[in-house]
């Protein structure tokens, strides 16, 4: 039994600094600190070479101390999430800066939202429905704080947003006009077209929607409203809104991890795009192998999110996980080279579902835990 | 904002007790209380009807409450579960028999289990290889406690578990020649035929499964060894174990709260099979209604799983939970029926790894939250 400060490995958590890698309890996460902080820090360049800001998504990691690393290494301007409950673990961990890329219409969450400005943080919030306006003010006033509102326009995830043009310079107008609140821009994520694997098809998507943006711009222009703030772009498409002239703020999240379903999008030659390495695992150890070519390991579907498809085995021609249940994952193995305990990183499908079913990150440098960080937001949903 | 003992609705907790089912903030996990003590209650009659005990999955829910409360309507002799941390939870909350019907192989994680027994519970453990039963005795006479052990047969799921027969035997004969080691039966759970829609399909697999058990037991018998547990069997399959005369002990987990998977499963006559109820909700708001045939709420990959499908939407015909994303769902709401703040009950697809993404349990009666069980186990995976 190791135990530190009060906290079992094993029961509390899965490692503790200073262990060995061989060490750490499976499943969990992992992630390679260099690989971490040389994505980070790649990601801050490419923004700056762009000339805008980079926004990162804090809803991908979920986590206060990646933020504030992203801050340190990718000069990130803020964070943006997407639940009240994760603006307030950001703003009350000390991140001074919060957009809520979405929607907040029950009226104890917007209450909540209204309090938020007291932290010390900027917050800010999309708004999509007139009504929410009023809802929003009644609240800042309530509270005597001042939040600032994107208005969102669908420009192709077909979710939350309004059309381009006049629905936007309407809600735009509506908030200027009202006390308490700030309209501070546009609201534009093309989420439907991050994960095309053609480059051309993505920068098709994303020229509808620089089009839609550009001509709300000139319309708002028009009225003499001013967007300080016009958001969006992901890890496949940061490139075309960073360079369109048009965006100004970035809003990436996975690059800081990559995903099995992100390595998947080619780059404009056809290939498989590769700025970004793969930091983030999910250990998993062999726990029977009592068929030739077959093991079973024990990350299964609590474990990981396969709704992007199954992980694959990182560093391994070998070996392919097959099969994922409840409690185990098959692990296809041929050639019987898989013992008992023997440890395996795989890459996950998709990276935010699968940080929510873990509390802890486990950061590893030079074959050693060098830290333990919380996932600050996990289960925050509501 | 509502605070209670320092617990703050929202930021902590999604309710608390004594709050009008209204106001519960969503998304988070919501119990008819009422169906789920019908559904113990029930799933206790039929075993003892049947004559054999009944051992609830813990891994389902994960709740050390619940697990009480199938204990008292259910009658339970025990609870099994999959993850020595899991156990950990249920010995540590009181539960005072304990299997973990799966194999349990890093060292350290033997250590742990080898000192579970010092909390006055029995616990069991399942072994699929005879190097585990030397590293399972290591253990228990380091910490000078007792281990019971079931024989792991894969009798169809392709996953842990040795073949029928002799590698059993082998097993059990070095089980029960290792001081500190009880050889208690044999774990025989046919996974994969759970959720096959034919009653005949489901019934011919479990008939192999049956058969190989049955010849096993006449082998062990023949060397002197009885078992004291032939456990399987879940919500697709008690009735044909349950009445095998072969099987002893059932091990159902999602009778409980029933899922949209469990419920695609047909009776005999072909029919839906309809014994137990639903009584887990994840419970959703409309948050964004700008298309008008479609509707955007606030449940999404991170308030369920959605490996075997898409939720459905209880006790509404008129509207269909269509797509999912990390955030969001997109309703189907071809009437304009939906209104902001409107809330929905999503019966989700697959309960376990559902469960394993929600901190709380909001138990509702009457209009009135009646109760907040912790998702104990939650995350508990190592």
């Amino acid at each position: 039994m190791t135990k530190v400060n009060d906290l079992e490995v094993g029961y509390d958590v899965p490692a503790l600094p200073g262990m060995n890698e061989a060490d750490i309890q499976t499943p969990c996460l992992v992630i390679d600190l260099d690989a971490l902080e040389r994505n980070i820090t790649k990601m801050g360049q490419f923004a700056k070479e762009m000339g805008v800001r980079h926004r990162v998504h804090g809803k991908m990691h979920k986590s206060v101390d990646i933020a504030f690393l992203q801050e340190k290494l990718g000069d990130s301007c803020g964070v943006c999430c997407q639940k009240v409950s994760e603006a307030e673990v950001f703003a009350r961990g000390g991140i001074k800066d919060v957009l809520v890329s979405n929607q907040v219409r029950e009226p104890a969450k917007i209450d909540r939202l209204a309090r938020l400005p007291k932290l010390g943080a900027r917050i800010l919030v999309c708004v999509d429905d007139l009504e929410n306006v009023a809802e929003l003010a009644a609240a800042v006033n309530k509270h005597d704080t001042q939040i600032e509102c994107l208005v969102e326009i669908d420009c192709g995830a077909g979710r939350c947003g309004v059309s381009e043009g006049q629905p936007v310079v309407d809600i735009a107008k509506a908030i200027s006009a009202t006390p308490g609140l700030t309209f501070s821009g546009i609201q534009a994520y093309q989420g439907a077209m991050q994960h095309m694997e053609n480059y051309q098809e993505r920068k098709e998507k994303i020229d509808i929607a620089v089009g839609m943006v550009a001509r709300t711009i000139d319309m708002l222009k028009a009225e003499g409203l001013e967007c300080d703030i016009v958001g969006g772009g992901g890890t496949g498409s940061y490139y075309f809104e960073g360079n369109s002239g048009v965006f100004n703020e970035l809003q990436c999240g996975s690059y800081a991890f990559m995903d099995a379903d992100y390595q998947r999008i080619h780059d404009e030659k056809g290939e498989r795009i590769s700025e970004f390495e793969n930091s983030l695992f999910i250990l998993t150890s062999v726990m029977s192998h009592t068929k030739a070519d077959k093991a079973i390991c024990d990350a299964g579907l609590k474990a990981q999110s396969v709704d992007s498809g199954l992980p694959y085995i990182f560093g391994r021609d070998d070996v392919e996980y097959i099969k994922c249940s409840d409690e185990h994952g098959v692990i296809s193995d041929v050639n019987g080279a898989l013992k008992i305990n023997e440890k395996l990183k795989l890459v996950p499908g998709h990276c935010d579902p699968t940080c929510n079913v873990h509390d802890y990150y486990v950061g590893v440098r030079n074959g050693k835990v060098e830290t333990l960080w919380p996932v600050s937001a996990r289960g925050k949903a509501y």
